[in-house]
C-alpha cells in the first residue's frame, strides 16, 4: 500500500492495490483547492462540519480552464469534483475512527476508495473568472488538493430531501 | 479531437486535448452501468428524463469490489460517479442543442469535459452483494458506461433545497 494506515478491526486491504495498477483512464487535474486546512487533523471530516467552522475556502483554476467557467456565477451553487491523492486506495473495509464497526468502502464517504474522489456541494460566493479564482463558503479537504470537475448544482436532479440511511 | 462533433456557433476546442495528454491520476473501472438505453438519441439527457421514462436500470460491479459493497443496502439513495468514455475532453465552450447561447462547460452538465465524470444521484431498489448488482430506480447513461466510484447519498450535505441558477 502507498500510504501509511494503521489496520483497525475488522479492517480488509485488497491485494492488488488501484493506486499502482490502475490505468483503465486518466484524469487531468483543473486546479486546486486552497483551504485553511494544512493537517489532515485540523481539516473538517465532512461538509456539514466544514461549514460549521465559517472559514470559506477558494478554488484556482488553471489558466487553460478558464473559458470554461463563464456562466457559472449564475449559480447560487455547485459541485467540485476532488482528487483526494493523500488517500489509500486498496482499503475495501474499513472502520472509521468513530464508527463501532466497519463497513465497506461504498457505504461511507470516507476519502480511503479505489478512485479517491471527493464530492463536495459548496456554495458559491462570488466567481473571478479573469482571475480563474472561485471563492466559495467552505470546505472539508486540505489545503492543494486537485480539482477533478465542476459543475453546477441543480435542486431538481441533485437534492433528494428525503433521502435516509437506516440505522443499522 | 478523439470523438466527431460538429461545431456549433461559439464553441471553443482547446488546442490541448486531454483525451491525449492527461496524466495527472489513472483511474480503475469498478463496474458497469446497465441502462436500457443503447444509442445516444435514446439516452435521457439528466436524471430528472430519466426517472421520467419510468425504466429502472442496474449496476454491475466487478467481483474483487463486491466487499466493499457491505452497509451500503442501508442508504436509500447513493451517489454514482462514472466515466463517460464516449466524450470529447477538449470542448471549454459549448452550445448544447436546445440552448440559445454557448456557455463555458463548467456552467454545464454536458458529458463533454476535461475529465469526462457523470455524477447521478439515483434511488437504491435493491442489493444483491453476493452477485455484485445494485438494481437502481432510474438513470441517464448509456448501457456499459464504466463506473468509477459509489457513495451514500446524505441529504444533511447534498441536498440543497434552494439552490437555484438564476435566469442570463
Amino acid at each position: 500500500m502507498s500510504i501509511n494506515h494503521t489496520k483497525r478491526e475488522g479492517e480488509i486491504e485488497l491485494d492488488v492495490d488501484p493506486s499502482e495498477t490502475a490505468d483503465d483512464a486518466r484524469l487531468v487535474f483543473i486546479g486546486r483547492i486552497r483551504s485553511p486546512w494544512t493537517e489532515r487533523a485540523a481539516c473538517p471530516k465532512n461538509m456539514k462540519a466544514a461549514r460549521e467552522t465559517g472559514q470559506p475556502a477558494t478554488v484556482e483554476i488553471g489558466a487553460e480552464w478558464r473559458q470554461g467557467l463563464a456562466g457559472l456565477e449564475r449559480a447560487s451553487h455547485i459541485v467540485l469534483l476532488t482528487w483526494l491523492d493523500q488517500s489509500q486506495r486498496n482499503l475495501i473495509i474499513q472502520k472509521p475512527r468513530h464508527a463501532e464497526t466497519a463497513s465497506g468502502t461504498f457505504a461511507l464517504r470516507s476519502p480511503a476508495r479505489p478512485n479517491p474522489i471527493g464530492l463536495h456541494v459548496v456554495r458559491l460566493l462570488r466567481l473571478d473568472q479573469a482571475e480563474g479564482v472561485l471563492h466559495i463558503e467552505a470546505i472539508d479537504v486540505l489545503d492543494k488538493t486537485p480539482l477533478i470537475d465542476i459543475k453546477p448544482y441543480y435542486a431538481s436532479t441533485d437534492a433528494v430531501a428525503e433521502a435516509v440511511i437506516a440505522p443499522r
